[in-house]
């Protein structure tokens, strides 16, 4: 059985489990940035073939999940649990890509968290004894969520040097209690940390400190150092907020600019792709760790991995109400071969 | 360790999941109906101290989690994780309710059917070893949710007859490995069901499927007949959907009629107040499990109970692009007294 200290956040699997397979379909600007070619789709006008940007990331997630059961062997209705999130009210991302999908459905809401959250879900589900293959989808799409949070995209609007590009892509993994390669051993679950930012164009601000509560109590319940990981990577601070999450740790003594990235930063080329701070949206660290990430643990690029997802957890409503941003991070470690 | 079988969608959990409390706090329209008497507190004016709707609503599961920890005589940062959820977009009735509660946090989207998924989740992650204690809270508030699905209060729009009332309400459940009374033995997670309804007037229609198929599969994945239960007991279906239910189970030959109830049904006086089909909203079933349900379990009036909360998993944006309405049912089996 797993374990979990009683004050603390962590739960430490009794057996590794497995990520069988891990897919992602991305979009055009994605898809011509510097990951490219650990991309498995790469769509030519970001519609994926559908008449709306909604039912477009519907399409995403669907293709994702897909390649996913593909690479893994299985047929998808074999798997036993689907966890699936995204950034659209009401979640239609993934639920309505859940209705072609015939499996047991947990709906998530984290945020730009989400993947996180499903993989410690998933993950505890499966060594929990409940089921032997559980499935994880998350998605964000620019088009989408430029509508749904900012401005119509025909306005063209001028964006601040702190904002970051929602990264339209999906990520699908699969994980599994038995199987060899890459897999989840422990999984820090966030509390929600608001610090009072509330500027909606600085969400690195914001969810830096959430980043930075999760990776001390992961550090503090495992007793690990920081450079027991090769790389600590957080899902969508972006520049500003990756700065921000250094400065944290140097008050406590540590520097961790070595072994520290953030999927915000990798996924676009500053210099060629104008993004701002960088990427950000569901999307963003779940297409980068399906490709990048997993590949880079298979290939003995790093040995230990600590994947940790941001979300900013507030909606326009409460930012029009002069409301602060609540956030929350999330932390899964991933060691890079089980026996 | 519990159990799945491979093609089902029933977990049966290797030792109860005791229920230590549940508690609720409602609006005023639910604390003048009929089940008045069962809830831990009735607002004045449904504002619960707070300048905002949605602050109202955040400020309803603040109520209902601290009444159910006080219930079960536990501090609220004793409990191991919180699950948590709502009908408001990116889930802010619970995001910010979380903000205060510093509890490591999952946040749940299900539409009205959280409660069922949060129980689920919640009892997995207890019988599976991780931690001692689990909160699941959830909300719905009337005024939050007709602004934000349909129209303006002041408009005073007219109603369909097939429509049903948003349920101010918050409940809230605490779950332990250890305790005495009823506990959860069983979980059956359901899949997404869209039959092609369209007329978001008309929920009813749209989620009876969904909790046909979820109490279809969990009699299959348990062998047990309907009259294993004392009572079978739906989310919000209302009185149509409710009718379409029993239909479509005689259609299997089986007479539902006696041992089944709708808590859309239950939580309001068709006579006295103008309703239409009924309640609904993640409060509806919520508040009335945590209060005449848990009670009655407590009371010896049922020993075996069917909790199936049922949720519409659509949004404003998806009606508005022609789509249907994907819909879930999760069932949740709750006997009377464990050893």
């Amino acid at each position: 059985m797993g374990t979990k200290p009683t004050q603390g956040q962590t739960i430490t699997l009794s057996a590794p489990v497995s990520i069988l397979s891990g897919a992602n379909a991305v979009g055009k600007k994605e898809g011509a940035g510097p990951l490219s070619s650990f991309f498995d789709y790469i769509d030519r006008d970001d519609t994926f073939g559908e008449k709306t940007w909604e039912k477009a990331e519907s399409g995403m997630q669907k293709k994702a999940l897909s390649l996913a059961c593909e690479k893994a062997q299985l047929e998808g209705d074999s798997l036993d649990w689907l966890f699936a999130g995204d950034l659209l009210n009401q979640c239609i991302g993934s639920t309505f890509a859940a209705r072609e999908q015939k499996l047991p459905f947990f709906g998530l809401y984290g945020a730009c968290s989400t993947m996180g959250e499903g993989l410690a879900l998933a993950s505890m589900t499966l060594d929990g004894g409940f089921g032997q293959r559980a499935g994880v989808v998350v998605s964000s799409h620019f088009c989408t969520a430029e509508r749904q949070y900012r401005t119509p995209l025909e306005y063209g609007s001028q964006r601040t040097p702190t904002a970051q590009w929602t990264v339209t892509g999906s990520g699908a993994v699969i994980l599994s209690r038995d199987g060899y390669g890459p897999a989840i051993t422990h999984v820090t679950v966030g509390k929600v940390v608001d610090k009072g930012i509330t500027d909606t164009n600085n969400m690195g601000a914001a969810m830096a400190p959430a980043a930075y509560d999760t990776i001390s109590v992961h550090l503090r319940d495992t007793g690990r150092e920081p450079d027991f990981y090769d790389l600590i990577v957080t899902g969508d601070l972006g520049r500003v907020g990756h700065d921000l999450l250094l400065d944290l740790f140097r008050l406590d003594g540590l520097d961790l600019e070595e072994n520290t990235a953030d999927c915000g930063m990798l996924i676009f080329d500053p210099k060629r792709q104008d993004v701002h701070s960088g990427g950000s949206g569901c999307g963003c660290c779940a297409s980068v760790l399906t490709g990048y990430l997993l590949e880079g643990l298979r290939a003995g690029r790093w040995r230990n991995l600590l994947f940790c997802p941001t979300g900013a957890l507030h909606s326009p409503t409460s930012s029009f109400q002069g409301e602060s941003i609540p956030c929350i991070s999330h932390a899964v470690a991933i060691t890079a071969q089980t026996a």
